[in-house]
């Protein structure tokens, strides 16, 4: 259980009224439970669309406690009431797939891109005031010319879901500098935690991973040795709490990042201890429709979000996969 | 009159099949000449929205040569159609104004990022032989952390317009990466030349300029210390061609630049000389809302496409400021 305390940046949000757009989703729900907790008036939008994060399970414990709109953020109508009186707008509803945005490139354009522009419109024109944390995504980075990659690394998208995210990411930043919505961009890498979706792998590939753990079948690791740095999720939560709370902020990206970097198989076989199997996972060849839109190693300097908004990830990899895993094994059902 | 030769790169084109979208606009029309000129089989597609750059007159020495239809890069199943049986497209259509694109970014939305996605994947569905080169723009850096500015510069638009043709770009990179739709672009600068829109600032602010000069009008100045660089029209054409033949630009993106940098003031300087007249121009103010999307100075860096195509500028800036002086000296009207 979270208390909040003056070093809580969740405190900050006592009566503070909060919109969280993909609130029934992973990090959104993590997110709401905090504010919350913290006494804030949230409300959550979330679609509800099966192929996304979101699952009213997420939700279950504090569903008394907080505001549930079922709508999509392409409804121009909807978004415009909800946007109004809100003080705090965290902006995480998006679709996450990266293989959907290539079968599927005008739905992920549609919520990921021109979505994002008609909710800075309702805001430019409805509630000026409001500020804005939008949850961008290392994606847009592509395969990295260096590592770590800092946000002075080029934007090279190498899907469609990183083409639309990125002119998502720069609406925001745009309407920040242009018209004085306040606004700033989290750069997320992989975020891990309870409450992620388990049933694919269209949010994350580990959701998959701790699943097949929990249900006692083995995994497969496509590759293995790619290289990958890991947030979990209450770190994530703090960072859109901190970014919420700081004006300078303002009009800025920062990466998020994790405390270690680790190959995919090293991942693998810490998750594999978990379920006390030595075999637990299979190591693949990467299919070939997937390849082409790897990103190869990709691990994250969050030295600006540290400096900036004293940022930095507080759970370990091993304590964060282990409350996961903890997580599935007593919840598993209302994810599958 | 162009005269093609071996070392004229319009020459390969002959009997080939090409597709220009907004072929009636501005730098359009004068590539569509080339390549009528060299023997191409061109193709022309342009919506002739009032506001934009399309206009009947740009080709009216050559409308017996080329065929034209009438329709938008919005219209999927019109575009379908287009690219079916084409060798190339020069996909030139584009909103291009940065006020517009404030005032009514859902427009901008949809030309410059929405329909570019479906251009390629009609590319992809139905002539994924096609070779595309997109007409992207500098606008995409805002303002310049060094000068001059090259392709590792971050892109950090300052208006709508320059995110939605981020997003245009980045779409033509991508399907060119993944599906092999062979594909790159060039970041234009201020292009100047016989053709410009003239009517108004919505192209560039030098047709104004060059309107109010012919029409013996002083015109304004905004600002005036800021840098700029320019391409003539004719050498923009020579870059669209170099890139359409070579297999080596695939994926790539390249700035264009002039052949000087000058003020604004200094180039008001150099127009009013051909006025003849010392009263041809007054400097103002810039008006706030476009100081708020200003981008300071700028000039490109063409290093890259200089050594990769051996392109660079041959027309001087003083030499295609005459001819654009001349042009409309005898083309005004329909122009107006």
């Amino acid at each position: 259980m979270t208390t909040t305390s003056k070093h809580d940046p969740a405190a900050l949000f006592r009566d503070r009224r909060v919109l969280i757009t993909g609130g029934l989703g992973f990090v959104g729900s993590n997110l709401a439970r905090r504010l919350v907790q913290a006494g804030a008036r949230v409300t959550i939008v979330d679609s509800l669309i099966p192929e996304y994060g979101g699952n009213r399970f997420n939700i279950e414990d504090i569903s008394g406690e907080v505001a549930v709109n079922i709508s999509d953020v392409r409804d121009v109508h909807s978004m415009r009431t909800h946007v109004h009186g809100q003080e705090f707008l965290f902006n995480l509803a998006g679709q996450t797939s990266h293989m959907d945005s290539m079968q599927d490139p005008f739905t992920d354009l549609e919520i990921n891109c021109r979505a994002q522009l008609s909710i800075l419109e309702a805001c430019r024109h409805h509630n000026p005031g409001i500020k804005v944390v939008f949850a961008s995504t290392r994606q847009l980075y592509g395969r990295p010319d260096y590592l770590p990659v800092d946000e002075k690394h080029l934007l090279r998208p190498v899907d469609v879901n990183g083409v639309n995210k990125m002119a998502g990411e720069w609406f925001h930043i745009l309407y920040n500098n242009v018209y004085g919505i306040r606004a700033c961009a989290l750069r997320l890498t992989n975020t891990i935690g309870p409450r992620m979706r388990v049933k694919d792998a269209r949010q994350t590939f580990v959701g998959v991973w701790v699943r097949y753990l929990v249900e006692g079948k083995p995994f497969e690791v496509w590759g293995g040795d790619q290289l990958r740095d890991f947030t979990y999720v209450d770190d994530a939560v703090d960072a859109f709490l901190l970014a919420a709370s700081s004006e300078s902020a303002n009009g800025r990206v920062f990466n998020l990042g994790g405390d270690r970097v680790v190959s995919l198989r090293e991942l693998a076989t810490m998750l594999a201890k978990l379920g006390g199997a030595n075999d637990a996972f299979v190591v693949r060849e990467f299919p070939a429709d997937r390849k082409v839109i790897d990103i190869g190693d990709y691990f994250s300097d969050f030295s600006a979000i540290r400096d900036a908004l004293g940022w930095s990830p507080r759970v370990t990899l091993a304590e964060g996969l282990a409350r996961t895993v903890a997580f599935y094994r007593e919840h598993l059902v209302p994810y599958l």
